[in-house]
């Protein structure tokens, strides 16, 4: 369950730790339905699974499965950092009304082009995600920079 | 290899067909390096996968596995469909220049916003894909509209 959004950042908080230890760039994101419901988890895959494809908002609507379009125009998507443009995409693609936001100091992504879409956006300014993602920056800024397809 | 834009939608009309014969959503997509290589082929995997997020753009890009930002702003998209704003966001993403597509008129994605990012967007408005992609529509409305986001 994730009542609240600091529930819903604390989880997506635990799945970029999960990264983190797997040798992994630490994002994390989950879907939570209209209940607080869990619907789905994910971390960034792309050390791991060699995947540029499977950020942390896209594995978490990955590991949702298939939902219906009600679903969720009712549901809330937590992420430590803020989303690229790939993820500001998803969220538009499947109308997710609400996306909170652990921290959008470390990277900023297309925030505004999801409040232009009507999405509503929260920053949590959360010191636990900053300095998570911060240090993975520091110790492989190449792999972090191929994440954001910016040169090494 | 890819060095025409019609050679290029002709292997991304393979993927799709494939797709078809799987009994899956007939869109197919192939990335397209500087030299004209196809460097990942791929088609959308909803049904068969039962994934939310293999658009075939997606899993073209997936299939091309990791690659450095220097080869996606030398790349090609292809596409059967207009992309959906997930997919356009992947492409904002990667900084890929230009995309092929072969038709937008049973789906026009967010072609603009791919033009107002300053990518070059190219309609192929081709017969086949059209043909393919409206018999799929008509014969599976529910999980086209389940695709896009859309209310069955």
């Amino acid at each position: 369950m994730a009542h609240t959004h600091e529930s819903g950042i604390m989880a997506a908080r635990l799945e970029a730790s999960k990264g983190y230890e797997e040798g992994g760039i630490p994002i994390g994101s989950v879907l939570v339905d209209r209940n607080g419901e869990i619907l789905g988890r994910g971390h960034n895959e792309r050390i791991q699974r060699s995947s540029p494809t499977l950020h942390a908002e896209i594995a978490a609507l990955e590991n949702a499965g298939r939902q219906k379009a009600e679903v969720y125009r009712h549901s809330v998507l937590y992420t430590t950092l803020s989303p690229c443009s790939m993820c500001t995409g998803a969220i538009l693609l499947y109308k997710i009304p609400c996306v909170v936001i652990g921290e959008n100091t470390n990277f900023k992504g297309d925030e505004d082009l999801l409040r232009a879409r009507g999405v509503e956006v929260i920053i949590m300014d959360d010191q636990e995600c900053k300095e998570l993602m911060k240090r993975f920056i520091c110790e492989h800024p190449e792999e972090w920079n191929e994440d954001i397809g910016e040169p090494a």
